[in-house]
């Protein structure tokens, strides 16, 4: 009979002492398959344990496919049959984390200066949501995202960006990503996808990955160019209307209306307007929405909370047209919604407070004051001698064209020596520019502050040398 | 010259009146395409506003395209074309929430108990993070999520499930859609999916709606059938091997064997191992994973916070074997993680602290209670005398088998109109099932508490007539 060493001493239960042990003959062949085993009571009385002890181990047993129970028959050792795969060595894991170089003075374009955020009014809000303890803050909410905070969307895109979107229109996602991801499921991927060229390399990324054919369509000085989306079969075109990037074009009344009209020519046609950093604007009014020009529900607007709160607070929205919305409903209703609730009652309960708002006006003032020190150190370096800013008016980057003397990756690569991180604008070239392109760098100032630009451009000075 | 009626006591700033002015005029033809507009200095002169006011206006005007500069000859308006499209009444907007039926016994599957979630610790813990005020809690987190939750789970998973997970393989996502969505761009449209039939209908539509073709394996008692896996040229295969939703199926460890060789047969075959309510056994110690039985990396781990802490919180996570991290990394690094990084941090301090196997033990505790209390007041009621309950040994539901003199959708329906929601087994149908199987329906006990289960069933009684 078995007679494994049961230690009661030991930290591992009998019952899973006797069940490894009795694993092991099994799958030593010690214990042949069809193997009767003793009873129950008849292997207690044998090992002076519980009868309770060895059903917990035969269960175990039973459960995992080691043996079998036949009724008034007993236990009997089943078929287990070697593991498939000797274990092997994989391929060796990839390092953690990407070598991503520190710079000293970074203009990167994918971050927020951490300083503004409202931790304390965050935390409050975050205390007062958790402190309902309802129910309904833990089940799964609806799928488009909770009400009150579309319904606080809905309202501030009406204040601010002449948008009349109803509640019921709008989509809230984990980031731009999910939602253009969820787009492509809901417009279908036999259509063909324009994106801006250059433009924002990930958007080509994610459609492409998620199995739409996309085409990169040509630029001029209003914007995407709207004979080219006739030309190229697109269904779909994706825009930044209000700040492209990187060029930082705003389009036109005009070309907005071309746009339009070429969306309208279609019943397949949509545009989908990316409108990722409307709010700041540093001069004027903000230009009216592409979705507010739009009486045919042909316009996706879609925006984040990344470039006016926090990259990694993952709240991003849309706003279908009604005819849209419907399909969504029939067939994307099963999807769950991909935004914490915590998150988003906490977000809602922050635009009803006016902190957003709030928050908004501080960030613009702070911004404006990093882009006006930016381009007071231009000057005062000579910078401006040898290259000029664009897309200054609105958004959270500037371009800087350079002299055609250099070559903007060898102008990146000076600066990084430097600690400098500056973009060259190939980065958002979709296919290869025009030869007589000048160089020229994607400059996002958002976490560089106002004391540091003049010893950041001192640094380029000395590594470009002009 | 323009006069507009400026209104220097209204709320609007005058320059915002006088371009709504002059864009109207533009918009209704009064100025005409060509025409040039007055210097800024003689309309401020004639206006009497001063030459900023002015120069506000021309500058939106400039932005929008309504005007164009010339340089040293003035403002031209420009071409601003109607609207493309007649605004025109959309189809009417769908209701804000699709009806839920409002049960007093609600049997659904889909929702915890959320009397246990430990709202004051969580509270506690969010503050933590968020007082750091830390410049990484705010911008973009690693695309595979934070380093110390993915440490969190990677210990987790070794305690508690027997898995050898290096955090580096680990990728948190904001739920299993979004998972599985990045997964088939993953592993490739080309793939045929296998998901368990009955099974869980919603990863069927998740993988159809991300553009794979999706195959319905049947099962026998020993869960997903491997010889049906063979003959159907599937790919991928998505299995539920510790507690099958809805049947409860255990599979077996020879069963898991076989599955093993399957994937290991071919260098593109993978198992999609969705462990969803593993934490949830209640007796007998858990089967090993499939994971922690393959030596050959073909297995892909999927679980999710939903079922073990809230759906609302928006957190699952998978491991990926070696060579598809590699392949991620090299491919998907782009995406950003989909879970806000103030969750992120939270769950991993909650789970350091020993609060998620606290939480984990006190929810199995109660569901343990809840289970026994619906077995008991399923004798009590008689209604083990027409039905029997089957896979019980795990999870949050059971399934109850029905005798044959009913139909499963009368059955459900009945216990409907009585205010008992339970779902017939035929929602996990994804092909018609065999003609002789007997009726039944799932019951998750999650939501209703231990003195409720009595009441529930005599509703029932009364309704099924048994």
């Amino acid at each position: 009979m078995l007679t494994p060493m049961l230690d009661s001493g030991g930290s591992m239960p009998l019952y899973e002492q006797l069940y490894r042990h009795i694993r092991g003959e099994i799958q030593a062949g010690r214990l042949a398959v069809g193997e009767r085993l003793p009873s129950k009571r008849a292997l207690a009385a044998h090992l002076k344990i519980s009868v309770v002890t060895v059903e917990g181990a035969y269960n175990q047993l039973l459960a995992e496919g080691y043996l079998q129970s036949q009724p008034k028959r007993g236990f009997f050792v089943q078929a287990a049959e070697a593991l498939p795969v000797p274990a092997q060595e994989g391929p060796p894991l990839p390092p953690e984390e990407p070598p991503r170089p520190g710079f000293q003075y970074n203009f990167s374009t994918s971050a927020v200066d951490t300083g503004l955020f409202p931790f304390a009014t965050w935390a409050k809000l975050m205390r007062e949501v958790l402190s309902q303890q309802e129910a309904t803050l833990l089940n799964s909410t609806h799928p488009q995202g909770v009400l009150q905070l579309r319904q606080a969307i809905a309202s501030h895109l009406y204040r601010f960006r002449g948008i009349q979107a109803h509640p019921a229109q709008i989509v809230v996602g984990a980031g731009s990503e999910v939602l253009i991801s969820l787009l492509v499921q809901l417009l279908g991927r036999e259509s063909r996808y324009g994106v801006e060229n250059p433009g924002y390399a990930k958007t080509h990324r994610i459609l492409s990955s998620c199995g739409a054919e996309v085409v990169p369509i040509p630029l001029d000085s209003h914007g995407l160019r709207v004979d080219a989306l006739e030309d190229s079969g697109v269904g779909v075109a994706h825009v930044t209307p209000s700040h492209h990037y990187p060029l930082g074009i705003i389009m036109p009344a005009a070309r907005r209306q071309a746009l339009l009209r070429w969306a309208s020519q279609r019943e397949d046609r949509y545009i989908l307007e990316d409108d990722y950093d409307s709010e700041f604007r540093f001069s004027g009014r903000p230009i009216p929405a592409l979705q507010s020009m739009d009486g045919g529900g042909r316009v996706i607007y879609l925006n984040t909370f990344a470039k006016s709160l926090a990259p990694s607070l993952r709240v991003s929205y849309m706003v279908l047209p009604p005819q849209l919305l419907e399909r969504w409903r029939r067939e994307f209703w099963f999807y769950a919604s991909t935004v914490p609730s915590f998150e988003q009652y906490a977000l809602a309960k922050f635009m009803e407070g006016g902190h957003f708002e709030r928050h908004i006006s501080r960030s613009r003032l702070r911004y404006k004051a990093r882009r006006e020190a930016l381009l007071a150190a231009a000057r005062d370096t000579g910078l401006t001698q040898v290259g000029s800013f664009a897309g200054g008016d609105a958004g959270l980057h500037l371009l800087l064209w350079m002299d055609r003397r250099w070559k903007e990756g060898e102008l990146a690569a000076r600066a990084a020596e430097v600690g400098v991180g500056v973009s060259p604008l190939s980065v958002c070239d979709l296919t290869p520019p025009p030869a007589d392109r000048p160089p020229a760098l994607i400059l996002g100032y958002t976490q560089v502050p106002p004391q540091d630009m003049t010893p950041a451009l001192e640094r380029l000075k000395a590594a470009w040398k002009f």
